[in-house]
């Protein structure tokens, strides 16, 4: 493809994308297809020849999109957001054409220096004590993987290979906390059967007391206890965990504490909701994800680390063909996670901050907490309604009671939620809290406006009176 | 931003990114900053309101760019490439529009089933046996590993959180595997104590018989033989390690076999460079990355595997809020791997797969391998340089040689690198072969054309004159 046909269909591309921004409030949240319904659209073989980016193009609007749920709907309440903005995307073309590998200082210092320079802009936004420096890596459950990797080579005194493994070693969280815990656990070799997860209190945030008992009783097994995963921000009720307490214990017991803001960590923008970190100067690393709730287009993890030589110790290897001259004197990010190769991330979100200042930003919050905060209110204010945890984000977690029993309610908030869904015109999703299904309206898109949210409050209202025709 | 200014943007940044695709030739190739100078030019604390983003473009051409050593250069010998073209920035920008997260099949059914789709297609390309599947990772660090963690819990009867990691299971790779192999072994628990570095023949290729002794030592010992990490072109000099016998081993034993063909693999696809992949279907898994060499922006690495059910048994977890009707009925790709979040990166590698279509790929590796097989014969005739290893793909390893003392030679061409790269007109790097000095001459860049090479030879053919004046 010569430069001018790129120039010709990158202006095409960038003109479907801003139409795409309003246009896709009138298609349906998530896809209309079944499963293997596109597979089957797509020829089994690859093209011999080469075939005009006119068509292709053409099949991405026919075939790809209408098998594409779409994160960017102002009705997406499923999950946590992932959302992005236009300078997001924008930097995301220069970081497609630069095509530059940011493994190394050497093989992209600027990159290099802007991810440190807009990661300690982003640690002074969210009001992170001095001590801490930031690396990008693609998400929060590598994040979390890297904070487990870590606190196992500084447990095992970098020497996991020798005889670390060999020792039990022991991670807790709470029973609230993300499933990539476990998942960390079982990849870095603690093992499902070393994650202990302690019980929560009745906003389901992590009881600092039972931690502090299974500690002392793995201690009394012969167990090491070597790492806390906090979490601010639950994944089904967005419950805080007491960071203050738990940091006291690990500091007591030399244990690493980890904190999975991933989600919420980006309300700590508001010096009004600064309350959600307090403890984390007790943490040894934290990740608050920009691609969740900051405008910033997936992916984009800021990971943070108070001790980055324990980080560096556990990651580095430095073959002779990665070498450059100015390694003892930089940054080579390569030895701050897992992957090797990396994108040029940092570009977008120095495009994002810059953009919006942190002002702008922290409106966009303020305006997805104050949305929340209606829903909260309607659902509060009808009796059929019920609240199901406190949720202090854009998280609201709700189902409806009408008093029969509780396998009769999961059954009937199952059904709702099909119906809501079914529409087509908004989308979302469920979880379970102390075993009961309960539905999750998660507000975090960046287009979503009040008007988005009244309208699910429409469709839940009118699909709950369907399944609740006579009123008690 | 309102749509009209982001369009106006895009076609601005499109236009730049155009213009950038030959403008970078007058670029130096790598970027001529101190440690620090980027980060110096950048403001300590964030902008507290917006910034227009007119200021933002301008600081990215004005501070950025001169920061950033260009990959797209077609001057880049360094390394290994890491190619694009205008279809992957293209895909790319759709990719970025969409803003999806493509962890589970129900959050973006098309992205899992056009990855599907084109991990066959590219299976086909490469001529890859059936009974492989395939998914995409972000590197070959991170395919490698989850081959290392799925040999693993394989080898434990998935129960390493039990009693795995206390038994010393062993992986073998060759002493000229690429370093990610150690990374993998560390993370993953083996540890750099039960990584074995199997010996190489004078071409650098793995020695089957040595590996086999290795294992049966091992075992002896009471340690236990798990997975084999075997190389098609390695990082120092592309040697191909011998998969066919080293794959009987494998077999014989019950080890897991991982092929790392990371860069080299793309070289499958031309009928005549087949013999490469000889005893692939003896393997486990393999990876390749279209993102080195096959015009597909980074990151994409196909990482493909035989049993996908021990992988998914590797990393699937199911919380409840993840949950989907149809979780029986499809590929739920989060479980196929260590992240959960996924960017739409199939969509790049269909859309260049389809603009060049197989022939087209296939005639930009086979200009590569001429204009290296060019470059090797310069080399060969000039008497003062010598090869240092076979390397039959884009890659030449060479060095000057003017009889004095290896430690003097090395020096030699240590300086003679210097000169090279102080031209800022190409950007090579180096190894080491057996602990010697060597310079890695690496071509497979898109727009990388003869007179690069020329251009490249004379460079190099100039600074060896200016450092051997007298010519024996």
């Amino acid at each position: 493809m010569d430069q001018q046909s790129f120039r010709r269909f990158g202006h095409a591309m960038v003109d479907w994308v801003a139409d795409y921004m309003t246009a896709v409030e009138a298609m349906p949240v998530s896809a209309r297809v079944e499963p293997g319904e596109i597979l089957r659209a797509l020829p089994a073989d690859p093209p011999a020849g080469p075939e005009p980016m006119e068509r292709i193009f053409d099949d991405f609007r026919k075939t790809i999109l209408p098998g594409m749920t779409h994160w960017q709907h102002p009705g997406w309440f499923a999950y946590f957001p992932a959302n992005t903005s236009p300078p997001s995307i924008l930097a995301e073309i220069l970081t497609a054409g630069l095509g530059a590998q940011c493994m190394s200082w050497a093989t992209s210092p600027a990159a290099t220096e802007l991810e440190e320079a807009v990661l300690g802009w982003l640690g002074k936004m969210l009001g992170l004590a001095g001590g801490f420096t930031g690396v990008i890596q693609d998400t929060a459950s590598t994040s979390t993987l890297v904070a487990l990797l870590t606190a196992r080579e500084r447990a095992t005194g970098f020497a996991s290979g020798r005889d670390g493994m060999r020792r039990p070693l022991v991670v807790y969280a709470s029973e609230e906390a993300h499933s990539s815990v476990e998942k960390a656990a079982r990849i870095a070799g603690y093992g499902r059967e070393n994650l202990r997860l302690v019980p929560t209190d009745e906003a389901y945030a992590m009881i600092p007391a039972a931690l502090e008992r299974a500690v002392e009783e793995d201690g009394k097994r012969g167990l090491e206890p070597c790492c806390v995963v906090g979490t601010v921000g639950t994944t089904s009720s967005t419950a805080v965990d007491p960071l203050d307490a738990i940091g006291d214990i690990c500091r007591a017991r030399g244990m690493w504490l980890h904190v999975d803001a991933a989600y919420a960590g980006t309300a700590a923008l508001l010096p009004e909701m600064r309350w959600i970190l307090r403890g984390a100067e007790k943490a040894d690393s934290l990740v608050v994800n920009p691609h969740k709730w900051m405008l910033t287009g997936f992916d984009c993890s800021a990971y943070f680390v108070r001790d980055s030589a324990a980080l560096v110790r556990t990651f580095d290897v430095s073959p002779e063909y990665l070498r450059t001259a100015a390694d003892d004197r930089v940054r080579n990010y390569r030895d701050w996670g897992i992957a090797l190769g990396r994108r040029f991330r940092a570009l977008k979100l120095w495009f994002v901050i810059r953009s919006y200042g942190v002002e702008g930003l922290r409106a966009v919050v303020r305006e997805h907490l104050r949305l929340a905060g209606l829903f909260r209110a309607w659902v509060e204010e009808d009796r059929r309604f019920e609240l199901m945890a406190p949720s202090p984000f854009g998280l609201v977690v709700f189902r409806l009671n009408d008093g029969r029993g509780e396998e009769a309610l999961d059954a009937l908030n199952r059904k709702l939620l099909a119906l809501i869904n079914a529409t087509g015109k908004v989308f979302l999703t469920h979880t379970t809290l102390r075993g009961r299904y309960a539905i999750r309206l998660s507000i975090g898109q960046a287009t979503t406006a009040e008007r988005h949210v009244r309208l699910a409050w429409e469709i839940i209202s009118k699909a709950a009176a369907d399944l609740l025709p006579h009123p008690g």
